[in-house]
């Protein structure tokens, strides 16, 4: 199928996303779409380019669709929130295969039809580099209540769910090998071309009074803990307990076995888009019963700084911007 | 001043855009912002690329920051809305002036401040290309109403508000002859890097009950009014009677005084972002009186196409998208 003009776009885009006028008023074709908002909104805008966030040496038309939604998508599960609806920027370049855009849709729409997502709008332009901009925004769930970062008092526990580290050794081995990784290291590969947002676990964690707050891991953990900490009025640092992480086979196996080796990964990661998050101790019990997968990670502190086993951590973590 | 890390871009953003609270409840810094909405938003977004919508040749980095927020505004006008806040895409190659930056905030903090809007959000990439990508939401004025397009009813007036054809115009000579264009085209030159989003006037508009429908024309009369007919349930053409239309000097000058000539580009026009509209012709009068710039431009018709001295229109406007 080739693409020649903008209607040959709208004609694909309406049948991958059908209207859903449930979640807006006034969907795609006019100046603006049109949302009836009961409350407050969440929203969140992201970038997902080729060759600063993708290579489609190893990302399949269906990985790249599906995972531009899917990072925007996790920082709405950062906010407990339910998603609701998106646009959709897409730069286009002249030479792609005839099936790369329907393939694209296809990835896209499937991860949108699993939270009933409305494509509400959106803007197409020809472009010398493949890339996307999304923006996303959901409504608080059942709970009413918003999760933002931080607000977390010394004392409080600090918890991750997902698997940090992860994403960052797929990416390292789809680098060196390309697709071939996959047979090696499936589950880490899965992790960078296809991460999971936890949107279920973003809302149990807003309806438990005793979370204080959240955040998606989207740089690793070395950069978003200080973020986190940023909003917290008086807890200014942390004090890491790796002591219950769960390593994964291809992690120790990566790192020769050396569990300190393999922790290091999960503190540096990048594009885990797991959870961080903080609640009071008497609830980490609850928490972790209701979220199997949520891990204890250490305790927040007056002291500043990040340390494990009192010595200070390294805090340089995924930068997709620096040079 | 050298940009080299995310940090110093956010210190720079905070400098130009501060926030304000009274437009979204959370702003930057979390993994969304928050939007407390009244009751309807309406929602854009709109990609701005080097050398697809604008050139470095002769768009200066203050053109470039205020018209990528202006075009969007413009989706806003077309509403007859408020614009509230709006999320930034950068895409940030590395080889560019040290003073890129800082200008380009500049150009687009001082449209931002005229209308009171917030930069609630946002991301930021390394790219080969430099561009934006911009969404922007606002809310229904005092009227409590919000313009669509079409609406409208066989026998409806059609008017616009702007001087459509003179951004093609300057387009072209910014083209042929560089900044130095500036000299002999200077309105029409201006209209293509520094168009004025038509926000009173979208909002006056609203507030008259005898308008139908509206929306901003960025790709010419040619390809715009097409789109607004499609929205109409049963007035399927139109004919047009440019007899009042006003004729800027430059357009004339350019069309070696042939009227003929000069229509035709108002006509097939691009990037106008004026507004484009229909109401019952018993409400023109009023419409007239209170925008002076607004236009009338012809008749609704149950006949579909559009016809001009009963002479149907060539179609074609202007397409970024096509090869």
């Amino acid at each position: 199928m080739t693409l020649r003009s903008e209607d040959d776009f709208l004609r694909l885009i309406d049948h991958y996303f059908p209207e859903k006028p449930d979640n807006v008023v006034l969907g795609r074709g006019d100046d603006c779409c049109i949302i009836q908002a009961r409350s407050t909104l969440c929203l969140s805008t992201d970038l997902f380019l080729e060759d600063i966030h993708f290579r489609r040496a190893y990302f399949s038309p269906e990985d790249i669709g599906y995972k531009a939604l899917a990072v925007n998508v996790s920082d709405i599960a950062g906010m407990g929130a339910v998603p609701r609806a998106f646009t959709l920027e897409l730069m286009i370049p002249e030479k792609l295969p005839d099936d790369f855009w329907p393939r694209f849709f296809q990835g896209m729409s499937q991860l949108a039809q699993t939270y009933e997502l409305t494509l509400a709008g959106g803007d197409l332009s020809r472009s010398a580099q493949l890339g996307i901009g999304l923006t996303i925004w959901g409504e608080p769930g059942e709970s009413g209540r918003l999760l933002t970062r931080g607000n977390a008092d010394p004392g409080d526990a600090l918890f991750v769910i997902g698997n940090p580290g992860m994403a960052r050794l797929g990416l390292n081995m789809l680098e060196q090998k390309g697709t071939a990784a996959l047979e090696h290291w499936p589950r880490s590969v899965a992790a960078h071309l296809h991460p999971t947002p936890r949107v279920t676990e973003g809302q149990i964690l807003s309806g438990l009074a005793g979370v204080r707050g959240c955040m998606d891991i989207s740089d690793g953990l070395a950069r978003d803990l200080p973020r986190f900490l940023r909003h917290c009025p008086q807890a200014h640092g942390a004090d890491l307990d790796f002591g219950t992480v769960n390593l994964d086979p291809e992690l120790l196996c990566w790192a020769e076995g050396s569990r300190r080796e393999a922790l290091r990964s999960v503190w540096l990661g990048g594009e885990d888009y797991g959870l961080l998050g903080a609640c009071d101790t008497k609830s980490l019990p609850t928490l972790c019963a209701a979220i199997p997968e949520a891990t204890y990670i250490g305790t927040l502190s007056a002291t500043p700084g990040i340390r494990h086993n009192n010595a200070p951590m390294e805090s340089r973590g995924f930068d997709h911007f620096e040079q």
